[in-house]
């Protein structure tokens, strides 16, 4: 191999899926989110095994992800975006039956005006302070959508990956008392995090996303994403020898390295930089100097023999460990991992 | 405007291109780094304004972007990769007139016997202890190189951005030691950073890429990258309410906030919660609250009215102003952007 490869396991994928589904009293739906291209990891091959899986609902960020998902997967299950409507998602919103989530009383119009023999959801700012209806805005929402044909109500969590945070108890009484006003329409709350509150969170449909690639707050999920990256040289440096721009590392002893071919373009990144690990098989090999654009340096004195690839996602090492190296969340190291990757999906 | 737009200004490109080789000899050519896909701004219209503009050498990271390189700009410049010859390599260097950059013996040995008749570059380890030849395999590498037609040799600095280190002038006594074993062989050290040390580091060849694009060491660049987000929605925070994921923002005052549509799945990082600016215009409007994945919250307090837009690269706020925002170098912010911008070129 002489390119970094992306391995995902839609095995895994839909073991994750299952899980987050058991959580669930039979009569709630488990949807999916797949924005920023299924967080990454490619919306095509991911969105297409969770259909065949039985989800009916996705979820994406803006009307031009929604259009792409669409035409991908046909015409059968329903397709929100998130980020609201926008007067130019006109013909996406016509043409390509997506559903937008309104956010604002000004969306709420804008959408009546012209589009109000199509669906649509509405969202409420339960505490976010982000999108969605604010709570003294309840009665002209549910006036101007009395003539709208609303199939959900929506609310996010602004803290759901820690439980013991007051904000969701509170944010889920926020949810019931705004979305009393909509009393036929089924109702959502939950992304993964609210899913593992328990099922007072989760109303009519849940909405995990991170959970089914295999990132907490899911504990114990299923290794979805695996990276082999291709060691292109090896090489033996001395004592005191710096390695890497700016030689911010600088040999205690010997040692040998290998030079691997990959790098911050492709989403690993410059905080891995004398901090994180790769993995030869079983063992841990500690990153040396700065992670370079397309190069990462590494320390491989431990290994009998040098290895043609090294791992820096598998089961030894799941996202939220390089997220840990990286000072981020699993999350933002899917969505970083870019375009130069050799994708290759499992079955 | 309803999406994230990266606008490209071909002329800035230009003026970088014009200033960086005005610092060398007319007898020195200025070649161009347009690896990871011109550093995610898009080799396509990149590469072609600098072969346009006189660029005749390009170098790219691996075989994979030298071919997708050749395919865009057809017969004439000469097209270098830099991460070595893997004998995988063989059928693109065969059939598409790209040049490895040979930096091990076990490469030239692969490279010749299979490729003899095709031309070759080298790359000599100077002390970044990365990709090259090492001083001690220099006689070896002589040897090999006898029956290969070198068009290249290269060097790289581990410490150009810094002008006092004294790594600088180390490597460029290395590299002259080294290169004196291929006596008529042109040669290349300097990337931008080499290429602002003066003359003696630019050899036959420089190579910049960082500088065209308008990021230091290069100061003073031409401005190419702006970037315009869509604001979705407006809304007003009273004292005391947390904004965004975890309340990591609590407001201290009433604030009108806007929510921006784009987050770190567009590769403006995490680390940017509570830390970076967007503008309006020449107002310059803290993000409040933690970047999400396809959101962020800016506290507009200070405006008249609310904006259409908000920008996060321009010539207020330069690739190297976000980078310290991010905690990372410029080069990082760019490759980090990702692929649901629409990208605009203005000529």
């Amino acid at each position: 191999m002489s390119e970094p490869t992306l391995h995902i396991n839609l095995t895994s994928l839909q073991k994750n899926l299952n899980y987050i589904q058991t959580l669930s009293s039979p009569t709630v739906e488990t949807a999916a989110v797949v924005k920023a291209n299924a967080y990454g990891l490619g919306v095509d091959p991911l969105a297409v095994c969770l259909f065949n899986k039985g989800v009916n609902t996705f979820f994406v960020s803006t009307a031009s992800e929604a259009v792409e998902l669409r035409l991908l997967l046909q015409k059968k299950p329903t397709i929100y975006y998130l980020n609201g409507y926008s007067v130019t998602d006109y013909n996406a919103v016509n043409d390509y039956d997506i559903i937008p989530v309104l956010n604002s009383l000004a969306q709420i119009e804008n959408f009546k005006q012209k589009l109000h023999n199509k669906p649509a959801a509405m969202q409420l700012d339960v505490g976010m302070k982000r999108l969605g209806i604010n709570s003294y805005e309840i009665l002209k929402a549910k006036e101007l959508c009395r003539s709208i044909n609303l199939k959900l109500i929506l609310g996010h969590l602004s803290s759901a990956d820690d439980r013991s945070d007051p904000a969701n108890i509170q944010q889920l009484k926020q949810f019931l008392k705004l979305s009393k006003y909509f009393l036929n329409v089924p109702k959502s709350l939950s992304a993964t995090g609210g899913t593992l509150l328990g099922k007072r969170y989760h109303f009519n449909l849940t909405r995990p996303g991170i959970g089914i690639f295999g990132g907490k707050p899911l504990k114990n999920a299923a290794n979805v994403v695996s990276i082999e990256l291709p060691v292109l040289q090896v090489k033996d440096i001395k004592k005191n020898e710096g390695v890497g721009y700016n030689h911010t590392f600088v040999s205690p002893t010997q040692k040998k390295i290998a030079i691997v071919g990959s790098g911050y373009a492709d989403g690993l990144s410059r905080q891995l930089s004398n901090r994180g690990f790769l993995y030869a098989g079983s063992v841990k090999c500690p990153i040396i100097g700065r992670v370079s654009m397309d190069l990462i340096t590494v320390d491989i004195s431990k290994l009998p023999i040098a290895p043609i690839n090294l791992s820096v996602l598998g089961p030894l090492q799941t996202i939220d460990d390089l997220a840990e190296q990286s000072r981020t969340i699993g999350y933002e190291v899917l969505t970083s991992l870019g375009s130069r990757y050799k994708r290759v999906y499992h079955y």
